[in-house]
C-alpha cells in the first residue's frame, strides 16, 4: 500500500511562511490522505554539549539536522510503513522520549529550511517548492513568533539572526532555490498560489 | 457570453521561455477554450521614423508598446467580443494592413516582456506568472532564435542586447517580479510547473 506516495518538499527561509503554506495545503484534504514531516523535528540531540552552550549552537547549518533519519523515515512512509517521528525539546535541545506516530499517506508534505541541501531528499521529492519571502518580512515574523510563542528576548533573536540565521541563509538555503520546480512569493497569504497547488494535489489524488 | 473569462499573464525576460510555456499550456485544451494575446503584436507603428533608424529604436521600453490598445482588446475579449489583433512587420516596424481575428474564450493567456508594467493589465489578470530563467540562458536562446529564425547577425543581436535588452530588463522587467503570484524557474522545459498550472486551468474550466 501507498507505494505511490507523492512527496512535496517545501523550503525557504525561517519565517518565509512554509508552515502556513503546509497547513493551508493540508486543510482541504482528508487527514488520511496527507502526512506532514517537519525537518525541525530532526534536530540532533545535543547531549554532549553543556546546557549553557546549547543555545549558541548553529541551528541553521545542515549538520544540525539528522537528515539520515529523515531520509529513512521518508522511505518507510513511501513504502507504506508507519514511522516514529522524534519530538524535540527546543529548550533543552534534546529528543523527547516519546516519538509521534505518523501514518503513511498518499501525499507527504516535507517542510524545512535545509531539506533541499540533501541530494537524497531532493531525489525523493516529486514537487519542489521554494517559498521566497523578502528577508525583512521573514525577520519580522520570526521576531513576532519567537517573542510571543517561544518567550525569547528580542536581543537573543537578533544576535542569533546576525550570527547564524542570515549568513546560513545565503550559504545554504538561497543556493537551493535552483532546485525548485516552482517559487512562491509572498508566503502563505498568497491565495492564488495556494489554489494552484491545491488544484495539482487534487488532480493527483484523482489519478 | 464569456463574461467570466479568466486572464493569465505570463511575463519574463526575452528568451525566458514565455512562448513555449504559453504553447504548452494551450496544447492540452480545446482551441475554443483558450485565446492567446502576445504583447509583441502591439508594438507601435514607427511610421514617423526613417526606415534606417527604426532598428535602433528601444523595443524594450514600455513606451514601445501600444498598451492602451492591448487593454481595450483584453476588455473586449473579456466581455465576449471578438477583436482584431494587429499583425506586425518586424522588418519594417509597421503594423500590417491585415489584422487577425481573435475570438473570446474562457481562458485568455496574455504573454509579453512588459505586460506587468501596466497597472490596468495587472488589474485584469487573475493569475500572474513570472518566468525566471538565468539571463545567460535567455541570451543563448535569443541568439539561436534570432540568427536562425530571423536571419539577424550575431553582432547586431549583441549590440542590441547591451544597449537596450539587458538594461531595460533590470529597469522595467525584473522590478515587476514583485507582482507575480507564482514564479517559474527553468522556463518551458519545467514539466512539473507545467503540470501544476495545467491542473489549475483544468479545475477552473470545471467550475
Amino acid at each position: 500500500m501507498n507505494s505511490q506516495s507523492i512527496i512535496i518538499g517545501i523550503t525557504g527561509a525561517s519565517g518565509s511562511g512554509k508552515t502556513l503554506i503546509t497547513k493551508k495545503l493540508t486543510e482541504h484534504f482528508d487527514p488520511t490522505e496527507v502526512a506532514v514531516l517537519s525537518e525541525d523535528r530532526y534536530y540532533k540531540n545535543l547531549l554532549d554539549l553543556p546546557i549553557s552552550k546549547r543555545p549558541l549552537h548553529n541551528f541553521d547549518h545542515p549538520d544540525a539536522f539528522d537528515h539520515y533519519l529523515l531520509e529513512q523515515q521518508l522511505t518507510s512512509l513511501r513504502a507504506g510503513k508507519k514511522v516514529f517521528v522524534p519530538q524535540y525539546d527546543y529548550k533543552l535541545h534534546l529528543r523527547k522520549k516519546e516519538a509521534q506516530v505518523i501514518l503513511p499517506a498518499k501525499f507527504i508534505l516535507l517542510e524545512g529550511i535545509l531539506i533541499f541541501t540533501s541530494p537524497a531528499l531532493r531525489q525523493a521529492m516529486d514537487i519542489k517548492i521554494f517559498v521566497d519571502t523578502p528577508l525583512d518580512i521573514c525577520l519580522l515574523r520570526r521576531l513576532q513568533r519567537d517573542t510571543l510563542q517561544r518567550g525569547r528576548s528580542v536581543q537573543s533573536i537578533l544576535e542569533q539572526y546576525q550570527q547564524t540565521v542570515r549568513p546560513m541563509y545565503f550559504k545554504f538555503i538561497e543556493p537551493t532555490k535552483q532546485y525548485a520546480d516552482i517559487i512562491i512569493p509572498h508566503g502563505g497569504e498568497n491565495t492564488i498560489a495556494m489554489d494552484i497547488l491545491q488544484s495539482r494535489i487534487q488532480s493527483m489524488l484523482l489519478q
